[in-house]
């Protein structure tokens, strides 16, 4: 093993080794996705200069190409879910957002996030962006109406919904039959563009930072039209250049499981750039070996009432959990093939609908001849059917605790589709390590020392969202959004440096 | 969330800024465990002088705690596989070692740990450590017994049997009823004493290293007598200071689900600093969140025969694979209880040589008895039994494929032991990640770029262990070992500095 990368463009460059400064701005932001757009909106209505770097033509980031969905909810709900009939408790919001980041949740950050996100939806609404006072009942793994609100993680399903009171929290934006990803960056966009304070500089390629002899960061280098450019951040440099799902090196090296996923979800420019040129000045990079991985099963919604085997026969997950949560757990067993058991009714349009695009692995006119199809251990799925119809029978799933609304009688005929990644379906990933920040967007090292001058926020920051298991449309976007607008305001709130 | 801790003892000093030095050495070795004792022997053996730093009053670190199993083969086989009448061959040992570290193994260092690992056994050899030509037929967590060779891992269990020939690798010590840790860290400590060019410091802290205007390593500072001394090292620091495990703030940081685990392992200086020293560097630290955790349910082997289910009544994992595998798929489950089902027979003489210590959660004349007692779904535990033993009666173990000479039919009377973390069972844990390190043990960066003047190796390092579902007894202590030597050899060959 030897180093084949002889140069390092994200390596820090002294202040005192910059002979002049081609541009100078109060804030500097690297990319404009939802973070930096937020953030520089912050920034400049705090009275900041503010200059972004976007590598691409235009701004968008993965933000664009999101549904765009919005995880928002809390002290007493927003008002879309207050017109929607439902009284949202911070506490419980709090309480689901924990247990969907795992044990390497950061109790701050989350509740920073929960006890402002009334306030965030407002601030988005005084920005422009329209939500409709309706609730979209089906499930759905993206809104392809214009309702406004909609479940779009576990909340219901066990075992969050016995420690947390269920409500929706997803919020869409009113847009028909599209993704909201691109109106919604329309909207940002254009409220940087309205503020006078803030300059773009699109096809800029970020090199690395400038720091000062006390290690401040002070500064970025960009290259454009092939030239490079001493940029002077007065106040500081947030990072908002999205996650490394496209740096192959790096998800090798930091989360190679994410490898058994088959469409990585970012934009081109996620190449870790952010997050390395963080670690060049001393930052601590953490949760990197976890990303989101999933099985969009869904929709359509009768899916749900189908089960979900390994190659055993044996059930492992109740199946009305949010995808992403049912990709973790599918990675999490020994077992070299998977299918989803359904009836045909509930198969229904799936081949139209489906974001999956399994294939049929087997059909039964009994289960027995499903599973001589399938190749399973005789008596294997029987037996997990029989158990299965008699607690649908009974009204309850005693063993995964899948919510009665989906229990159905498993009656052949029955369908198999097989779900085994690396064979057929659809399984998108993306990172969800990155910087450690403060609830600030304050970027700290090992210690938690913050980094004067460095700021955070996006995929590039390990935000709230940290864990596959207990992810829910929505938290991205929310998190770059309102991680954005938190960096944009400590960077404003900086003293200018000489 | 505010920083706590205001001083921070791990950030680097400036050689500019060092008036004197107290101690001048060609390496400076920070721990003397068997990673440090090894690098001081290589290191002095090739010309270099040497001065070892030892937080303890004695040598020894996590070594002398172990069974010092040292896990060795490949080449044909070592002196003792050989005279046991195994033939090993690299391949194999490449094969297990790499599908044992999981999809972020490192492949350089797997196969260089491999290729030498007869040498390795032949060095320790000639320096007194005694391997007796005997081979230890049981299964055993700790080889009780003098014998020199015993599987100490998963070699012989699906899936890892089905892809490289079962070879055993486990070295166990010549001593009889101890831990060979001791007598390990004697031999090694003796070696290291008998070198005049080796100067050893015990009671000493590692604060920080020096570093110079190009970011080389060129010292470190101490603390000794409440004094602090710069020591200047001419050709480099070897960072031997264990891992984190003893870091509470650390652990929760990084590896969080390793508290599910109820004993860490290690010794009291495993508190992270040698890492955090790299990592104020500018070094990268890897695999971060990995851990050992373990679920040691025998001896007595005859528990193999028994079968571990979740609270649904299923098996999940093959019971004849090393119990560290067995305790990351345990953490995997949705599932709320363990339990541990076996005969009256099986369960033997467990409760006097257990190092497990579960309670018996219930007893059964028939299965539904023991269903009623542990409260399982009726039918779920017949089910999972019935197909066991027409599995067992089949002579093959069609669904988890526990390999043949462990399967015996349950019949009851069945004692049923609860495994459920925190509810008595012993779990100890460890952690697996640490800065990341070429095979030659130079200490590199997130891009992989040499850190001039730097090395790690034992737990400091990440090295070829990585994954608690592959983890094989005598890995860590090969690992240490071996990388130590490594890193000593590398430090000896480097230039003096001026």
């Amino acid at each position: 093993m030897t180093n084949t990368q002889k140069t390092n463009p994200s390596q820090p460059r002294k202040a005192s080794t910059i002979s002049h400064w081609d541009i100078e701005t109060d804030v500097a932001i690297v990319g404009f996705g939802g973070a930096g757009g937020c953030a520089a909106i912050e920034a400049a209505d705090a009275g900041s200069s503010v200059t972004i770097f976007e590598l691409a033509s235009a701004s968008g980031g993965s933000t664009a190409m999101s549904s765009a969905e919005i995880y928002m909810g809390g002290s007493g709900g927003t008002r879309v879910q207050q017109a929607c009939g439902f009284e949202d408790k911070t506490e419980d919001m709090i309480t689901y957002m924990t247990m969907a980041a795992g044990p390497q949740a950061d109790a701050a950050k989350i509740r920073n996030y929960c006890e402002n996100s009334t306030e965030h939806f407002q601030w988005l609404v005084d920005r422009g962006v329209p939500f409709k006072d309706s609730f979209h009942e089906e499930r759905a793994i993206m809104c392809l109406t214009d309702d406004g609100l909609l479940y779009t993680g576990s909340e219901k399903a066990y075992p969050f919904a016995q420690q947390a009171k269920p409500c929706p929290r997803g919020h869409n934006l009113q847009i028909e039959g599209d993704n909201g990803g691109p109106l919604f960056m329309k909207i940002i966009t254009e409220n940087v563009m309205a503020r006078e304070a803030v300059s773009v500089e699109f096809e800029v390629r970020a090199l690395c930072l400038i720091v000062d002899d006390q290690g401040a960061v002070v500064g970025i280098v960009v290259r454009k039209n092939q030239q490079e450019l001493n940029v002077r951040a007065k106040q500081g440099v947030i990072l908002c250049a999205g996650g490394f799902v496209m740096n192959e090196e790096m998800v090798a090296k930091y989360a190679p499981m994410l490898t058994r996923g088959n469409s990585p979800i970012g934009n081109p420019g996620d190449t870790g750039t952010g997050i390395l040129m963080g670690m060049s000045v001393g930052a601590a990079a953490i949760n990197m070996h976890e990303g989101f991985i999933s099985l969009p099963y869904y929709p359509p919604a009768s899916m749900t009432c189908g089960i979900l085997i390994n190659d055993k026969g044996q059930r492992f997950i109740n199946e009305d959990v949010y995808h992403g949560r049912m990709g973790a757990f599918l990675l999490a067993q020994q077992s070299e093939r998977f299918y989803y058991v359904l009836t045909v009714d509930q198969y229904g349009d799936y081949e139209k609908v489906s974001f999956m695009g399994a294939q049929v692995a087997g059909t039964g006119e009994s289960v027995e001849e499903l599973e001589t199809e399938l190749e399973l251990r005789s008596g294997s799925l029987q037996h997990t059917i029989e158990l299965y119809n008699e607690d649908v029978e009974a009204g309850e799933d005693t063993l995964q605790h899948k919510a009665p609304q989906w229990l159905e009688k498993l009656q052949p005929p029955l369908v198999a589709l097989d779900v085994t990644p690396g064979r057929g379906p659809f399984i998108p990933y993306f990172t969800l390590g990155g910087l450690d920040t403060l609830p600030s967007g304050e970027v700290v090292d090992p210690q938690r020392r913050t980094i004067p001058g460095l700021y955070a926020a996006g995929r590039t920051a390990c935000g709230v969202v940290r864990s596959a298991a207990g992810y829910s449309s929505g938290m991205s976007v929310g998190d770059a959004t309102f991680s954005g607008r938190m960096a944009g305001q400590a960077a404003a709130a900086a003293e200018r440096n000489n």
